[in-house]
């Protein structure tokens, strides 16, 4: 048998266990309070001003069911607001408030930072490779996920 | 600013999200239940027989207050046991019971094949190129993770 150390499912999650830590550390020192997540979605919000909550779980690739509380927070430190939609009343469209899209461009500096340093270890050309294989190796799996990543659909999130 | 999409921390986290799924399908379908992490610890029991708690954490590198969760789970499931340490009556030792033994052999080929399936999307030179570019990264940034990964120290876990 393999040795651990050598499957991809151990290297996955020791890289995303650097991943986020280093988020955490220069976000942190930088004075700001946000998981990677919650950095994710107000990215994705900025980009898709009145989408709604499944549409944001599937740009991101987060799962339905706690993709509510993701959201709370955001709503809670008053980054982004739930509003009723126009088109159809029981639904609620997210967007981002004055604060949110302040604090996304603020975080921006430290957030780069930390992608370059989760990548420290490999020059520039090898640093792209991985980039390449892991979107590549991804796109392949992404339906046997459990929360697979779904394009915006073409008719919601219009402002 | 670049897209999330593009950034290593995405990447890190959607293929962890992968990993993960793919274990558990994978190994559940072949009728275990068992976590990616369980079956590291397991692993690493059975290669370094009569180890402490702590010692197991830092060679999977797992967070030091949740590897408890993850032995009393391997010890419930009769997997393993903790024993008074002959040298220091105070310590604990980890060994596996014959059944973990059996489950560790009995479930390789699925977790075997759970690793093929997460990197389909790739040729053999290509998987092979990301697993050495991963662990290239991760050994470059290993303290910056909150559980980082710690050899065997020399003294210990000798049978």
């Amino acid at each position: 048998m393999k040795d651990i150390y050598e499957m991809p499912g151990h290297l996955a999650r020791r890289f995303q266990q650097i991943a986020v830590a280093v988020f955490h550390a220069e976000v942190g020192e930088a004075g700001y309070d946000l998981t990677p997540v919650q950095y994710a979605a107000l990215a994705a919000i900025d980009k898709n001003p009145g989408l709604d909550q499944v549409t944001l779980a599937g740009l991101i690739a987060y799962d339905r069911t706690t993709i509510t509380g993701v959201v709370d927070r955001l709503v809670q430190k008053e980054l982004a607001v739930r509003q009723p939609s126009k088109k159809d009343r029981r639904a609620r469209e997210l967007r981002l408030t004055g604060k949110g899209l302040q604090i996304l461009k603020d975080v921006g500096p430290a957030v780069l930072s930390a992608q370059q340093t989760m990548l420290r270890g490999l020059d520039p050309a090898e640093a792209a490779e991985l980039m390449r294989l892991l979107a590549k190796a991804i796109d392949a799996s992404n339906e046997l996920s459990r929360a697979p990543m779904k394009a915006m659909p073409a008719t919601a999130g219009t402002t």
